[in-house]
């Protein structure tokens, strides 16, 4: 299926994955050239796995599965497949951020010293709970088949929001611990005059910031959605209401039903974007 | 004008000006009741000027600026007086980060300390040169009447998504900037025993995050967006173009000629919102 922009959105996809896939192998340097290397020892190598665990999975993996609709060779897979992998990454990231939370659970218990003191702390597990809970609501409400097409349409909005919202806070919460880990380890050479360490992961940070632009940016362009199609459970489930719900889109599936669109630009194309899953316009 | 959600706009509205309100009052009582108050002295009253004009101006008052063109009062004013207050808040804004900037590197220059070595500081200078460009560009394709119609529809999706993005960063930054600030001046007690100040401000950041997800929700709602109408200045400069591109919005209020609208769902009004300024579907 055609896709307005082509070439843009894959040279945005590819940067994405490259600048996604540096901020890993830098977090990888970090811990391993500079901070001694992993270890599950209680000690500061057991520390060393929440920055790694972090950034590989609610940074990374993340990311990818926010954009997992927008990759159009996926588009003529099923809506329920594409709704799996964005669960399964989803549940991929929140493990590894929850393995991550032991680690420096573990580091400060066995070191005694204090949990749940910074605004770091704070931020951060309020995110991986608040994930979590959006990634049990999304399975109920969006991959099992019982939920009404009126919550659906309900919770779209919500969902997508809060889904792109808690990627960009978590992206803020790991700019505070590479800030709070600088000012705690760097002390000779100090922070302030700038050692290789510190210009090395301040890199790292603007990394990270770089890639959120970028799967944000991928994720909220109206031209990149995938096309709406009936969905076969809504269907099933909630005949009568989705049809209703859907409108325009599935007399436009019906006029068009090979769906391979030679004109990108066609009206046809552009009505399939009039309306989104739940009926409203959304770019998100 | 009638608005879809008119009383959940107005409660989110209220939210986040008490909120964004909360987070200045906030900032305030951290630097006059724990911090020793504000001064022009090169220390560290100079330096808490830095916070409290950048939650006033770089925050709370981006954050307004942000949704201007979503009250529903405003909406019978011009696009252009609108624009103006757009670009006028924004200015204040830009105004008071480079004061507060000002501040930061006399108070380190007074004090023979290292300035730009934090990734705080490389990513806040970065968002204020950003954002200044972002000004200056807007000013010249938006605000005055010269920019081609062409060109104004290429970059108004980039100006949304930049603006938006750049107040995420912004509100990020700043949570940094609490985490180095509590972590250099809470030694006894330490930040790590949790005392009064590292409460506050914890609370202070939650605040500002609060705040950043009210105005991000508000500004990406299309039902709030402010409808779509001939803008004057386009039409005078590029008629031709302007009418091609505003396509059935433009004849759906020749038809509409009152505006009043009063049904919030009427087909008008969906109509109204089919198409946004660039002739791009856009919620952002």
């Amino acid at each position: 299926m055609a896709m307005e922009g082509y070439r843009g959105f894959l040279g945005l996809l590819v940067s994405a994955l490259l600048v996604g896939f540096l901020s890993v192998i830098f977090t990888l340097i970090w811990v391993l050239h500079y901070r001694k290397g992993l270890g599950w020892d209680g000690g500061a190598l057991e520390f060393n796995w929440h920055p790694v665990l972090m950034v590989t999975g609610f940074v990374f993996i993340q990311g990818i599965a926010i954009i997992v609709y927008r990759l159009p060779w996926t588009w003529r897979c099923s809506k329920f497949l594409m709704k799996s992998i964005h669960a399964g990454l989803n549940t991929i990231a929140a493990i590894l951020a929850i393995v991550a939370l032991v680690a420096v659970f573990d580091y400060h218990n066995v070191g005694s010293i204090p949990n749940m003191y910074s605004l770091h702390s704070w931020l951060g597990l309020a995110a991986v709970i608040l994930y979590v809970l959006q990634l049990l609501l999304g399975f109920f409400i969006f991959l099992l088949p019982w939920a009404p097409v009126s919550l659906r349409a309900v919770a779209m909005p919500i969902h997508v929001y809060s889904g792109l919202f808690l990627f960009g806070t978590v992206i803020a919460t790991s700019l505070m611990g590479v800030t709070e880990k600088l000012f705690f380890v760097l002390k000779d050479p100090a922070y302030s005059t700038s050692p290789p360490e510190g210009l090395f992961t301040n890199t790292l940070g603007l990394l990270m910031v770089l890639f959120g632009a970028l799967i944000l940016w991928i994720a909220t362009r109206p031209q990149w959605k995938r096309p709406k199609e009936p969905d076969s459970t809504l269907l099933q489930s909630n005949g009568g209401a989705a049809e209703a719900m859907e409108g325009s889109v599935a007399v436009n599936l019906a006029n068009n039903p090979d769906k391979s669109d030679p004109d990108p630009n066609s009206e046809a194309r552009k009505r399939n974007f009039a309306l989104d899953e739940t009926g409203q316009r959304s770019t998100m």
